[in-house]
């Protein structure tokens, strides 16, 4: 049991609000990879998202420096708080270089690493929400590390059949990286899961 | 106000230091990339530099293992060391790349993103020299947030004119490294800003 | 001299164990680039001791967050154990890309990389068992910064070499990725050098 004090509570309410931000995201990313035809305006809105949870992330970080009894140990808040800000970062970046790069019809397997990223972030958004009932939380971190694993398999299926069929260097180059960010996200997503093991872990 | 104790000044003198020598590299990089005339000479003198630098940032790790009371937290004092070096070392990156993949007409927004960062060294040698002065300290953190932002969209445009008119692929990966390299000093000058945020957020 | 717990020998044990699995990787990944008649196999190989080394990982982890006395400070073996992890997944990550771009006729700096990973994977042998004799790790810490410094050298070379001679941009993408990926896990074996040099220090 995390040994929780009452009056902490507010940190558990903003890693849920930063949590339910990143799963918007990561929603809204999946949607542009899959219909395409509005992006520049759906782009926009994830970079909103993005703010946002910069926002949300200062003002843990802000409450973390002047809180004198926390939850769980203070350098676990922070770093759970920065992986989950990761997460979003690199949603974000892969929005982003589908304007920068003009990708205007997505590969599928972005598309698919997307809905990897999806799941994750519900993941992690149930494991933030429960907390307290560490044998329920590992079992959501254990799930968020399968779908990384999963993510993995996928980007590197991917990006083996680009250098097999794309003839094109500066196309493979923009598809190369999409795949590469995408896989990125969903290693922050196993890192904020690490965080909340080591956070279960010290508390047993 | 940062409660200073005055037998440990020098680790204030040691970040001047260390700040004055990031402020010089920067400073020969950009013009470096306004004047290649003598490329290989200049670029050697950074590597001079960023050598220099490692001394610094490891007399400053030692010192911090042997003193038993620091100014403020010693996570933070290693922390900002390091994200100085980190810049430093994308400074000398940058200008390696420049002999190593031959680029003796380096392109305009190269030399747009060094200017920014010479302004973040500079700002950041100003505010560790006003360490104490909370207030204004902040002031010079939030001008090195906004540097950081303004090479994101430099670099960024930057970048999408690459894809859009460079036809040759070679030249479109030194390029954009090039790039990628100067932006990445000014994540790390900006990772340096928020460390000394957290330190002031601390001592308020 | 560090201050030994003896009932927490078991963090030398753990240590002496991930140390010889990372080394065994090394080599595997040097004779595969000297000798690829067999890669796909060999590479499956690897992957199962980055699985290994996963584990051993994880347990360490497990075991620090649960052990109440610890030989050295909790974050020191925390960042040794994982950069440590982190050069195997670089190991691992150059051998995956010979499969994954077919790279069946790897290039010889590439073994001259690996070569360097080997040694610097035993002087990290070494250097942890030996932890209480100071002086005597750090002759080795010395050694695997060397080494990284060598590496740096050949890896600039090797990427130089192939923007003046190679032609086909999708091969000096795959090629300058692999020498770059084998420059990063002598990076993170000098992040292991470094934390064991803070440890000396903390303790001297």
């Amino acid at each position: 049991m995390v040994r929780l004090i009452p009056r902490e509570t507010k940190f558990f309410r903003m890693f849920a609000e930063v949590s339910t931000n990143l799963t918007e995201g990561a929603r809204l990313l999946h949607h542009i990879l899959q219909n395409p035809s509005n992006i520049v305006a759906d782009v926009s809105k994830i970079q909103d998202i993005e703010h946002r949870g910069d926002e949300m992330t200062h003002n843990i970080f802000t409450t973390l420096n002047q809180t004198f009894i926390t939850p769980f140990d203070r350098e676990d808040i922070h770093a759970l708080t920065s992986s989950i800000d990761d997460v979003l970062d690199f949603v974000n970046a892969a929005a982003t270089r589908l304007v920068l790069y003009k990708i205007y019809n997505p590969p599928p397997a972005a598309a698919e690493l997307a809905q990897i990223i999806v799941v994750q972030t519900e993941e992690l958004a149930t494991a933030v929400s429960v907390l307290e009932k560490t044998q329920l939380m590992i079992s959501h971190c254990v799930e968020i590390n399968r779908l990384e694993n999963e993510a993995d398999r996928v980007s590197r299926k991917a990006i083996a059949e680009l250098f097999e069929h794309e003839k094109d260097p500066i196309q493979l180059i923009k598809f190369k990286e999409l795949y590469e960010v995408l896989e990125s996200a969903t290693d922050k997503a196993e890192d904020a899961a690490n965080v909340l093991e080591t956070v279960a872990l010290k508390s047993s």
